[in-house]
């Protein structure tokens, strides 16, 4: 199989890298804006050649993996009106996705079969990208009516290729979900550690953070760009999810005076996430 | 030394162990309320014996330290006023133990110096001690103006013993610092995962849920009655970090629009966070 990858971030390479190790692909052809990236993606052998463009890396191409940042969606699906390539992407959010890919593929969308890895990391590019990357973790497909059973199943075979525990949603379900167990804590820790820069004494208050600090705020370090696309894309969902966080908070803000209430609050809190691990 | 330990927990049972380490303290009391934790404690040779009260177990003591939750140091202090040992703490709130140090102990206040060991865990109880935990840990003494500076150091000298680097703080600067980069984020952490636990799609939503927020809420498996009294005694404090922290997420939610403002807010807490975790 030739596989394209347009954008060999941590994604692309990782998913080239695993491709190319379960003996799936045997030619890719990576794009990218990265000069830089792009040669460490060829050093690392994810990729085998550079394309200029999304158009020409899928020429010849059996799949197409787009792993930009979400917001370069729309120019990328418009610059593969030609392709007959199957077509999936690593896109965080899907409903976005999705429309811009029935914009510009028009009656092709059949050829698009929308997913998202759940495996993101705070390291970012294709020195990141590891072929062990989706080992374990979850794939969600967002499947179109448009899509054929054997274009599904060539996606979800791919996926399942990596390593992936691949599963279907509705994209706007998908949305939903990943707003409340993704894109809040990004925005939340991107927003403490801001805060807490931002203070005139932002030194001592570092000096004197310790490993839970570290670790609530460890996707903090995630992406910029890509974490400002995902927030923009799914900005009604964030919305929502705010809203709901803040109500909890004034909730929790107002325990403060009964602190019988407050720990079982903290308890039923542990217990869950508890419950979760283990199960996880 | 004979050390006294009044809550052999986390805290009380590695302090014990890390000091049975270096040789300081040769014989090793505790008391508390779980018999079946302080069975652990005997067991993994954190203590040597156990005590009915902590005024049992002062008696001869030449240190004792007090590292219960803190809505129980009031209880501790009037048990230890005939108590002629130097009592340190492992509270993480400063102003009020002191408070209830002075009222306890009144002119025999000298003897308490206040610290705060920087080296919580998800983990609690005699079971989760280790000789190791405050190696390379910060902690913080918040001395009286009545402490000699021999009883400083004496205190100093058995922390620093632990592996630890002790520095020294206002109480009132102390417990402002540890709300804002440590309060504030386990409330945070609770809030979260206590609003996805209660929403009818919630074993939905965790299943999704990967690393990121894993990492995010580490800390709400934390010890609920601890995280209780933490919250209680540093109320004020906490208020004004939730009140920050709920200014800087309406900042963020007006950005949703201004994907160019939103993206920069993220570096900048990037680059906050990365020259951190270089620095520490």
């Amino acid at each position: 199989m030739k596989l394209a990858v347009v954008g060999v971030g941590l994604i692309g390479g990782s998913f080239a890298l695993a491709l190319k190790q379960a003996k799936l692909a045997t030619q890719v052809v990576g794009v990218g804006r990265n000069a830089a990236n792009l040669k460490v993606a060829l050093e690392r052998g994810a990729i085998d050649s550079i394309a200029p463009d999304p158009a020409t890396a899928a020429r010849g191409a059996d799949l197409v993996l787009i792993s930009t940042p979400v917001a370069q969606f729309p120019k990328v699906f418009a610059s593969l009106t030609d392709s007959t390539a199957l077509i999936t992407d690593g896109g965080s959010t899907k409903r976005d996705v999705i429309a811009a890919a029935r914009k510009a593929l028009g009656k092709r969308i059949a050829q698009f079969v929308p997913a998202h890895p759940i495996a993101g990391a705070e390291k970012s590019g294709a020195a990141a990208a590891s072929a062990d990357l989706f080992r374990g973790r979850r794939v969600v497909l967002t499947p179109l009516k448009e899509n054929s059973k054997e274009s599904i199943s060539k996606v979800d075979a791919a996926w399942t290729a990596c390593g992936a525990s691949v599963s279907r949603m509705d994209a706007k379900e998908h949305d939903a979900v990943l707003a409340a167990v993704s894109h809040l804590p990004h925005l939340l820790a991107y927003a403490l550690v801001h805060e807490v820069a931002s203070r005139r004494n932002s030194e001592q208050l570092f000096s004197f953070a310790a490993g839970g600090f570290r670790d609530f705020t460890r996707i903090a370090s995630s992406h910029p760009e890509m974490w400002r696309d995902i927030c923009a894309a799914n900005r009604d969902r964030l919305l929502d999810e705010l809203s709901r966080f803040s109500k909890k908070l004034d909730r929790v803000k107002a325990l403060l005076d009964n602190p019988a209430k407050l720990e079982k609050l903290f308890a039923e809190a542990r217990a869950a996430r508890d419950r979760w691990i283990r199960s996880s």
